[in-house]
């Protein structure tokens, strides 16, 4: 069973990963196996997964077999489990919990050669869907206060698969990132009575000068304070607090900026290693006048080193004003 | 002018580092450039860097030339610069300053092909004072509040020259991640009366699991919560709130200690690449009674992908108790 650590000082908490427990010898043993070879996620291969959780597919092809277009199963190697009760000790000074929660994998297209930046519009659209579904799924589960939705593209952004894929983790807690992003929006809402993101947007509206594209409901911008070069983020341009309570029609839209972006990134960088995260409201209540959840894409340029993880303050080489002209151009 | 700039919503401060804007080109550049090549870190090679700050020579050896052990001297592509003062604006809803501060390179031996952890312990000794010596001196600059002393080892921990240094930068407001440190261990100390660094270290001494090494007055650790495999932390045994604060006989045994561990460390990990960096108390007032400094050492082992840069929570495939067996057993 995995389980959950808190640093005594930060408050932070870790998961120690016990199905995924690895000696020191297998670390240099990853970094030279080839992501290559057989592939579980491919469409004929369903038996090598654990079985889908939801599916699209044709009418009449039945669950764990080929005809479908997007599957979500749950990871072969979960970092937290959804069985058990939610089990919190001490251990001395430190406090611990067991490892609860989902881990699963939205498979975005049965085909291998394709990614997601490349996908038609619809099959995009699909991968939203299916991440709303899933997040409505987990929000019944009285046991879960957070879902991730993340996306790791190519290996120096972490993906262990090459066939196009993101994830989502429930978690017991609120992350403290996420708790720190709803905290500092709440803080400012009762100072202003505006919602923080709200008012990025009509500045970003009215300068441009960071706007990277924009369509009826959503816009795309390189952020102010970037902590990565092209770090992107694309919010919806009216106030939502939570990512899985739009209207349906609005995921549409949403896949086509999230498109359009992923496609500019790929022109300006080639390719690049990128990583997405959706950041929506947390459970069981929604953060309503004050969240507004948004997708934050950060392709991997730069390496991280001791400066970054010291401080928690990042050295970004390139000015977001730049990077948005690059992306605007790119099309 | 590098330029300091503030997320509205989390606080968070980065740097818009002009002095070394990328284009889009410049990083797919970056990743095929090798490490080899001419250094101008050598001894000999002087006149390549600019001039140093402090170096540990032979008697009668002019500055900037060779007959040194040990130098200090500016970064040649600074991602802060000394000069000028402290500007703070705001451009709409966000607020930003100029980007002064002090970045330092520590080049710890005349020799390419030594490594820190190979070095005589007197030569780590030097480093370890030269570090002291710096904080000390840009503790007197009335318009910084902290100084992270770090070290990147390694291409893959974001090292830029192979030749063994490490890199102090000074700046102009307390980082989040400090402060966070700062405050959570003032929050600790209120509640009991008791400093949370020392209240860990008694524990780790009386239950030993995470215990790797130790000496008269320091001791090497596997944190409870670590957030990377075999991450490690150096602590002084008894109450130390600055690192540059201590009595001069304790750099030898720190010097010592993290020596002993970082050959640990390659022993058991082949070499890896690793950052370490040392948290100290904030600038003008000391953390008193609260803060305790160490050292934070993160071998880079496993990629850091969307969930950890969404949620700042970590998923570590290593228990902490197994990484200190290792490091224990590997003398």
């Amino acid at each position: 069973m995995p389980e959950l650590r808190k640093d005594p000082i930060h408050g932070r908490w870790v998961i120690i990963s016990t199905e995924r427990s690895r000696r020191p010898s297998d670390f240099a043993a990853e970094e030279r196996r080839s992501i290559g070879g057989f592939c579980p996620l491919c469409e004929g291969n369903e038996d090598r997964t654990p079985p889908e959780i939801i599916a699209f597919r044709e009418n009449g092809t039945p669950p764990n077999s080929p005809g479908w277009t997007l599957r979500v199963v749950s990871n072969k190697f979960p970092a937290l489990r959804i069985e058990g009760e939610l089990d919190r000790e001490g251990e001395g000074i430190y406090d611990k919990m067991n490892g609860i929660g989902a881990h699963e994998v939205v498979i975005e297209t049965p085909r291998h050669e394709e990614i997601l930046a490349t996908l038609p519009l619809k099959d995009v659209n699909n991968v939203l869907l299916a991440y709303r579904q899933r997040i409505i799924d987990l929000r019944q589960d009285q046991r879960l206060r957070y879902v991730l939705v993340f996306k790791n593209h190519g290996v120096a952004a972490g993906a262990s698969l090459e066939h196009s894929h993101s994830q989502i983790i429930a978690l017991p807690i609120v992350p403290k990132r996420v708790t720190e992003e709803i905290e500092g929006a709440k803080t400012y809402f009762n100072y202003k009575d505006r919602c923080v993101f709200c008012d990025i947007i009509r500045q970003e509206m009215q300068q441009k000068r960071r706007l990277i594209t924009e369509n009826k409901s959503f816009l795309s911008i390189a952020p102010f304070a970037s902590r990565f070069p092209f770090e992107t983020w694309i919010l919806p341009k009216t106030h939502h607090p939570s990512y899985e309570h739009m209207e349906l029609s609005q995921y549409e839209l949403a896949a086509q900026i999230l498109s359009d972006t992923l496609q500019r990134m790929n022109r300006v960088l080639s390719d690049p290693p990128y990583n997405y995260v959706i950041h929506t409201s947390s459970f069981p209540k929604v953060d309503g006048d004050h969240y507004h959840w948004h997708f934050e894409i950060m392709p991997k340029l730069t390496k991280v080193a001791g400066f970054e993880w010291g401080t928690g303050f990042y050295i970004n080489p390139t000015p977001p004003e730049e990077a948005a002209e690059y992306m605007r151009e790119a099309k």
